[in-house]
């Protein structure tokens, strides 16, 4: 595996007719939902799923959000979200995004979003270390 | 003012884009925030704006809910939603709606929601007595 | 088979974190939305994907919508869209949904919409004969 | 007015409960929302709804979106988005936003969209001379 780029976490999605506006392809908003269950899907995988997290008193909150958007989506279309963590600090978790085509595998669009781990009470705190290892653990292999 | 009916609160929407769908018209699910907004509406022109009620420890959880879609709506029209209390018990708030053109006054659909009051562990309360003082005194005109 | 009762079709739903609210509980305008997912995933069981309807230039617009809540949900519930034909005549089609937890079969909610058919233009139209026929199929397992 | 700096214009936003989340603050996939509402209103303050644009036969696909998330909204918070143009060029439009407290001026967050024009038929065509010269005489105050 290359050192720069951790394993991706694969969610197919399969658009829903609310999703799509007058334009006849999915609202452009929708996207942002669809990332945001790719990350649960990739929390899930790393063994905390989301409930845990908030369990234990920690959200993650989003400060940052960047998207591409290449080709439309329409309903009906294939897709799925490709997650990958981009880094992780102290204060802050970045995942990077893809929305392809489950068959042909031509992407729709790219992005990503940054965030800070927030307690029940709003206030930043550092990522705990069993998030970090978790996360990271995901990154090396050695989960 | 007729005995039967209770006052009506009115509420002016600006359709927006992302609430169209494929067809060209408002997905039927936006109806449903609509109402919602409307019956927030009546609320506070009742003296007791949600976050108020809310700051209480209070809720009023859907239990019941009906639409009745007569026309479509497009993304350009002049919608307004009117709610009005439809019964109130001791255990259970009815707020009836109606959404029509604000410039026609056609009839784009009509509905109710049903709601029961809980509190913030989701226990079902009654509904606290200055809830439904607002709301019956919003009702007689007396407030 | 009981006559009276059409087969059903099952759909596995995945609560996605923006369809919460601060009630920490699925907001109710998302039952909609899952219903709606309900009949796309019985008509495509049924023979008759909805991008072909679509593409066939007919869209089954909602005249009727109908939801009790029984109990809320949560993120992290597994939860199914159970969904069957209500009825169907020439000009007005039915569905009839459960939500239950996917594990437990406890009943989340229930609900029903009533559809018409109408043309591209927004004109209705009689159910198509090979769209009905489908549903009838679908529902005498002659299909 | 500062040359770099074309005039904003203003939307007031009530925030919805439906748009809250589990953590109890405005989900961040709804501010993309707000950003649209703000470039339609716009559009409308400069002499072109985008009824007549997209009855023009013509709509603009987003591209590119980027927002930063400074503070958390929350239901009852009195929400504005301003809205300006970012750059015009020949297949390239940009829009820059500001969500902010209508009352205390605080910035919630801010961001930007790019779009290109596209036909009834999705493809990519130059900005029409008649929405460029009215998205530059509000730009210049001309017209």
């Amino acid at each position: 595996m290359d050192k720069t780029e951790h394993p991706a976490v694969l969610l197919d999605i399969t658009v829903r007719f609310a999703e799509t506006d007058q334009m006849g392809v999915v609202h452009h908003s929708e996207y942002v939902i669809w990332f945001e269950a790719g990350r649960v899907a990739l929390m899930a995988a790393a063994g905390m799923p989301y409930t845990e997290i908030a369990g234990a008193g920690y959200n993650f909150a989003v400060t940052d959000l960047q998207c591409r958007y290449r080709s439309a989506i329409r309903f009906g279309d294939a897709v799925q979200v490709i997650t990958r963590l981009g880094s992780l600090r102290s204060r802050q978790i970045e995942f990077v995004y893809e929305i392809r085509n489950g068959e042909s595998g031509a992407i729709y669009a790219d992005g990503r979003t940054r965030h800070i781990c927030v307690d029940n009470d709003g206030r930043m705190t550092r990522v705990p270390d069993w998030i970090a290892q978790r996360l990271a653990g995901k990154e090396t292999g050695e989960a």
